[in-house]
């Protein structure tokens, strides 16, 4: 079977681009049965190494992902996913993007983008 | 130092991504030298991890990717580079994109996307 190859790569690097804007939302894991899984639902099933098992982006947050298209890499190793972003944020931070943070040359540090929502208030404990 | 935690994970997943169109071009890793080397000269440096050596992006093949934006993300092991692709293609296959493979969810693949260039020919043995 063609695909990503899960024996080579157990956990595979998963690249999250939003479908409309084109934006890159976040980084984040497949193994071979999230992959099935995001497949199989067409909801996003990431492999969070962390908590060591499937993670159901969205299931705390509801901020679900949609998947549109789904493409893999010449050497079988790396995942592209575009998806709808329910709720408009990917990043638990609450930034619409993971990749909130722009260094410039020189090493500093300058957050671009803004919350989309209160972390406090989504993940309430 | 605010940035990408090298000592965390010390080779960091790299998402390439076109400034003009915004197409996701690649992935690749970095380690901490070959993050500085991409700072400091402005031309994108990966670390391959097949050759276990800094690989200088487009030293063979004369496709050097041009360093516009760099962006880390909310939990400092991935980065976002936005780059110019010289050449047109960043896949060593010859295509703009490495992901030039789409999945359809019963697992069937179509080859989306045209090759820039003939491996063959760039890739001299």
């Amino acid at each position: 079977m063609s695909g990503p190859d899960f024996n080579k790569t157990p956990l595979i690097p998963v690249i999250a681009q939003d479908f409309e804007s084109g934006d890159v939302l976040m980084l984040a894991y497949m193994n071979q049965e999230a992959f099935h899984e995001t497949l199989n639902t067409g909801r996003v099933c990431y492999f969070s190494r962390s908590r060591n098992k499937l993670w159901r982006k969205g299931e705390e947050s509801g901020n679900v992902q949609q998947l549109k298209e789904i493409f893999y890499d010449c050497d079988a190793d790396a995942l592209l996913v575009k998806i709808h972003q329910v709720g408009g944020a990917a990043c638990h931070e609450g930034y619409r993007s993971c990749f909130f943070r722009k260094l410039s040359p020189d090493g500093q540090t300058q957050v671009i983008g803004e919350r989309v929502f209160d972390p406090a208030t989504v993940y309430k404990k």
